[in-house]
């Protein structure tokens, strides 16, 4: 995957070399004579004859480190002890935990915290459920659920494998927003059985973050729960996505000075993505859009339709284009893809009009590869952070559930989207624009705050008082 | 409820006095002439004329409260501004939270606690499912799974109003057990769906904890879960009890010098709690029972038998006993009450055999007065804080679920619970054994760490690596 040593295939090897000679100056040289980057060397137990020393390096891939391992294997005199690999060993036991905010250090804190005290809290509730939002976490508050039909790029791998990445998204929701989330892996890929369980596990939650559920069926379960509940359900892999992909190409035109009504833009992918992208798209004026999935261009003409491609073909595509993808990018102004790898070349990107913007989103291999499409098109962006512009959806989703819980809201509407993508290409200042600076980085300290901000005023902005 | 002022009814009154005069020794009168206890008073604002002032009272229950701020209020030049709830403050905004356990300050780190690093681990679980509980929350999380339909003694409230309860439950988890608990509170008090829930929400917990769902229903969801799960279910309402109560109950009988065997036990109520109390007294040899619910004697007799009455009539009562609860009670060596205030007096207790030990567990008033019993029983214990021998599940469920966890146990089975009730009955030494001292305080040491141990080796004591 990565083609330079990562952190994320970093193993950190415990061996032992002889005290005296050039075992550790060895060790460094075979470390980096086979492509590794040594990031720590650490002497945990020195003696007369020998050192116990863990050195912790950087790899390309698995099976680099296995290199790595062998490399030092080889040298004389180094025995190696244990390897271990930083990434497994920052998941062990998971990387999420729950904590009390009250203090339980005594028997009175107990009568308030749990019975008897509780008892009138609760009351309280059961007379205005309003209160629940006031009174109980659901206040901050967010299930991200899955069912681990859409891992990532790993495909259905199921909901126990899908764990690990609903952690980490639950420690984003808190590193960047403060939100409390929590993963529901669902054991189940029926629509209705998921509807169903969503809705009945709702009342704890404020919002529903949903999460890796592949299409079609992403589209049916958001669409039913929104109806159901009086919590905003969010499917990020579409919505937070369109957000992050509208703000880029909003910037994008600041860039080369086009009006998004006026482009004329490809995109390959109709997927979950690729459905909410081209929705939030038109949302906000776009007018020329063509649509390619595996097959070509998406069009009325077509048999194949199912419900989702059938709204947009009815959508896009005016001048009923019925060719390939290669056709639909040649002389337009934009190319979006959230498809697969490798589908374009940098000769296909030279077909584009004058000053092309060419996102290039499949990961971690783009549909073009980003110094080939740098060639030909004046902005490009991939889904990658090792290359300028990464769209990434860490821009959008924390702030987007911290407004619509500060607002209390009940529904996320299609306004709320907009405006997040509006504020969150504001936060790069005409300044600070340029073909390498159209989004701002995932650590930028107003992202946050400027989404938030947006998506709570355009909710109505209903804070209501936090007093007891 | 509670007949003496207690910190679960503390309100704060914020007012503002003169400054000179003998206006602050006449409000501390005014609280204490109205039957409250002064517990803070802060001066937050001193001025030449006027002083603002924070009294932090205790009271009776929310009237008496009333009752204090109107005596304040009519202290000459007092000026109430704002009165809160001591309570109602504490639960504002929710009383738990979710962190995260990982940095996630750079880049690096972002890479390795989510994509691209995060995605070895997910194909890690995806070759190797047991995994899981190494590498996820999975190895020390538990689902607080409620419907609200028996809250406390607040009857069928629902899951909003729930909530509140559960929060403090997964906070007790933490405090006593180092556990992370969720409360999952569901919007349906069907039996099949409740199965069909949390069987599906199962992938990410390594325990269930069943709470507050009424009879009969929670006996068919928590045998439908055991079965089709391979993670521990355990409703606390009836388990939790259970073990609380034999471990009290053994140590009882160890005061006066009497078996379990040969004692005769007289029980009211035939619900949860005491249906499972019944199993686990039966399974650690207890043979002469006869259990009681409003109509009288449970016995093969009656005609109005459901399936759980019936195996208690199957299993207890040899002598088909069919009268009241009082003619049951009489000559009974024990009498374990689960079930309705004040339905037995101190004369009725006064029938029972010699050294009569009486459990009284209805909350917040006991099935008999406690004074009145304790002048005819030798040891009298309740579910109340404010009498010595407190029965209290958070005796149990901490060190249940830890010992669980820690064997990575797939199950909870009879064994376990009897394990865990010897191990908390055995914390209180031969020295410290007494009439008054048949149980630990839920905050003595070694409770948590002797039920977890118990239940660890019952369950088999697997465990595993968890190295990297």
């Amino acid at each position: 995957m990565a083609s330079v040593p990562s952190v994320s295939y970093s193993i950190t090897v415990r061996l032992e070399v002889p005290a005296g000679g050039r075992a550790v100056s060895l060790l460094t040289h075979a470390v980096e004579n086979s492509g590794g980057i040594v990031t720590a060397l650490d002497v945990t137990n020195a003696g007369h004859e020998k050192l116990r020393i863990d050195v912790t390096c950087a790899a390309r891939d698995t099976e680099h480190a296995q290199q790595i391992v062998d490399a030092l294997d080889a040298v004389e005199g180094i025995v190696i002890h244990k390897v271990s690999d930083r990434t497994f060993l920052m998941h062990l036991g998971g990387k999420i935990e729950m904590q009390s905010k009250v203090p339980l250090r005594n028997r009175d804190e107990l009568s308030m915290a749990y019975t008897p005290g509780v008892a009138r809290v609760s009351m309280a509730i059961a007379r205005n459920p309003d209160d629940a939002r006031r009174l109980t976490i659901k206040r901050n508050s967010v299930a991200v659920v899955t069912d681990g039909s859409a891992v990532l790029g790993l495909g259905n791998i199921g909901p126990a494998a899908a764990l690990p990445v609903m952690e980490g998204k639950a420690a984003l929701f808190k590193r960047f927003a403060g939100i409390d989330a929590w993963p529901i892996c669902l054991d189940t890929q029926d629509v209705d059985q998921i509807v169903e369980i969503v809705r009945a596990i709702a009342p704890g939650f404020g919002g529903i973050n949903l999460e890796d559920i592949s299409a079609p069926r992403c589209f049916e379960v958001e669409r039913r729960l929104r109806k159901l509940l009086d919590i905003p359900v969010f499917h990020d892999d579409q919505h937070g996505t369109a957000i992050v992909v509208l703000a880029a190409l909003t910037n994008a035109l600041r860039v080369v000075g086009k009006s998004l009504a006026d482009v004329r833009i490809a995109m390959a992918g109709a997927g979950a993505a690729g459905s909410a992208v081209l929705r939030l798209l038109l949302a906000a004026g776009a007018k020329h859009i063509v649509v390619c999935d595996y097959k070509g261009a998406v069009h009325l003409g077509r048999d194949d339709l199912d419900e989702s491609l059938r709204w947009i073909a009815s959508n896009t595509n005016a001048e009923a284009y019925s060719g390939d993808l290669r056709g639909a990018v040649r002389d337009a102004d934009v190319f979006i893809g959230v498809s697969a790898p490798g589908i374009l070349t940098g000769d296909d990107i030279a077909t584009m009009a004058k000053d092309a913007v060419v996102f290039a989103l499949a990961n971690p291999e783009p549909e073009v590869a980003p110094d080939d499409a740098r060639e030909h098109a004046a902005v490009v962006a991939t889904g990658r952070s090792d290359y300028p512009n990464q769209i990434n959806n860490v821009l959008a989703f924390p702030g987007v559930f911290r407004g619509l819980l500060d607002a209390q809201a009940d529904e996320v509407t299609d306004a709320m989207l907009l405006a997040a993508a509006g504020a969150l290409a504001r936060v790069v200042t005409d300044e600070e624009l340029g073909p390498n600076y159209i989004i701002p980085s995932v650590f930028h300290p107003d992202v946050t705050t400027a989404v938030a901000a947006a998506v709570r005023e355009s909710a109505g902005g209903k804070v209501r008082s936090t007093e007891a």
